[in-house]
């Protein structure tokens, strides 16, 4: 089976599996929502790396690696329905946010149902491995809740350091990434130290996906479902460009982007100026000079895993997938 | 050891148990809400309950039950941070809520680690039982957060049925005091039976606590920290008393009741009017007699688990002591 055949087979594991979920009928306004968020178009990215990193660690029985990829993906709905309000979005992948669609206490709840759903996936794995995969899911959830803390202490502050902005981004984006790899390593019983390792592989391919979207917003070739290039620099959005011009820029130059950020009442306009700021500085090069940082030590972890080369491609693949779109 | 002592005993492990519970210093607007609930007071009825549980069936080694007993404890205090928003609460246990001391972003994100918090004690039980209080777990969660939903839901409706009612409250606090009962149950090696006797215990004793609440608000003898009598009534609270008031009133008596529910600005005067109403059908008594039919199918629960009665006696103080107090 080539990649692609292989990717289809999963994804569509995955996304009979988020059908299948019981959710009953009622209470309406609890399950109504929920059944909203997980049947949107989604590239179902995370859910996929659990059964990657099983397959990596020859797991051939891969029933049993489902409910850990799909808890993987309820918990990431959940934290879109309940980010998506504590950021305000106005769109969630080119549709209404359920706060928006329904209301604020209805997104809180049934945000809350889609987490506990995510805890029954678990409970539907082999019973020998719950303890330890418990373990794992909770580490990440926790971290991705303090990941989205930070992201909204640093909308307050004035600039942040490039390191802070690093440790938010692990926080928040990667360090799931790395725990649905983790999980199904556990699930192919690897030893300790690969599990380490395919962590560490999942969550430097997060770091290095997340600046491919702040780049991307900003340089992308044509807008995604719901976003529009030069989104971010609107909103005056903390991401890695910003973080990597305010590092550097002169004090004539700041006041100009400040002014930019707060007085520019024509979009068009702003985006524009703050593009030549950073051209000026040649924030774009320094930003993907960072992602290729980051992709280089993702693959270096996997080189490091002692399994069969071809079993790595289908990761790689996903690595040259992610990190090297357009849009 | 009397009951009192025993209770002292477990109440100084479960109040230690929580000042223990890991709350890192920072993302700080994380963690101190977390902090600011845990260390309020409260009767910690829920986490007593697995401890007496665990007793009840035999079991010796006390310090297995401490972390199932700290997730519901953790659990219960997440939907409290949770339901406050929703039910945009103006006091809990005499203090601010966490979305109105802090604000509703901060309360949603906190409310949310403190749900893992709760899967992270569990995670910490012996990994044998694991699996099983995890199954408990999820249930009583997705029941607690169902009832939570009907609870708005009723909100807007004019009046409910009895049945309707009587489920509400059996999902949004009785299944929390039965699983609590259960996970003990499990931990003490109970047989299936015995969990399920335990559970319908806990869930009647839910039932008949709740009602007495209800009845408390409007006929207790003084105000709790944070309540006044009456305050339901004031509020156009759906309580049993409402709902069998609706049940039974006459039309004009109805278009009287209405009244004083949109059009009274007095407030004693219309806790009076209303009250007047209750007496008029008998509303006092017919709630009592409920929440007499409750606590009897509790006991009737309790004396089918063969265990020697003295094993009991805890349980059935627990049963006296919530449902004869007077405020």
């Amino acid at each position: 089976m080539d990649e692609m055949q292989l990717y289809n087979t999963y994804i569509h594991k995955i996304k009979t599996g988020l059908q299948e979920i019981c959710l009953p009928e009622e209470p309406h306004n609890l399950y109504e929502p929920i059944h909203y968020m997980l049947s949107m178009k989604g590239k179902h990215v995370r859910p996929l790396l659990t059964f990657l990193a099983a397959e990596l660690f020859g797991k051939e029985e891969l029933d049993d690696v489902l409910p850990a990829s799909l808890a993987i993906e309820c918990f990431h709905n959940f934290t879109l329905i309940h980010d998506d309000i504590m950021d305000n979005a106005s769109l969630r992948r080119g549709k209404l946010p359920v706060y928006k669609k329904w209301n604020t206490n209805i997104a809180i709840l049934s945000g809350d149902v889609l987490m506990v759903k995510a805890y029954e996936q678990l409970s539907k794995c082999a019973p020998a491995y719950i303890p330890s995969l418990l373990r794992v899911f909770n580490k990440i959830a926790i971290e991705v809740c303090e990941g989205q803390q930070w992201d909204m202490d640093f909308e307050k502050e004035r600039s942040i350091s490039e390191e802070s902005y690093l440790q938010m981004i692990r926080l928040k984006t990667s360090v799931l990434l790395g725990g649905a790899l983790q999980m199904g390593a556990i699930l192919a019983n690897a030893t300790d130290k690969d599990v380490l390792r395919i962590n560490g592989f999942g969550i430097n391919l997060g770091l290095a996906f997340q600046l491919q979207d702040d780049i991307l917003d900003t340089y992308g070739e044509k807008t995604v479902l719901g976003k529009r290039i030069g989104g971010d620099i609107v909103e005056n959005k903390k991401t890695i460009l910003l973080v990597k011009l305010l590092e550097c820029i002169s004090q004539p130059d700041s006041q100009k982007l400040e002014y930019f950020m707060t007085k520019e009442r024509d979009e068009e306009n702003k985006i524009q100026q703050v593009k030549n700021l950073f051209a000026k500085y040649n924030i774009y090069e320094k930003a993907v000079s960072l992602k290729n940082r980051f992709t280089e030590i993702a693959l270096t972890e996997l080189d490091e895993i002692r399994v069969p080369e071809t079993r790595k491609q289908p990761l790689k693949q996903i690595v040259n997938n992610l990190l090297n779109r357009k849009s």
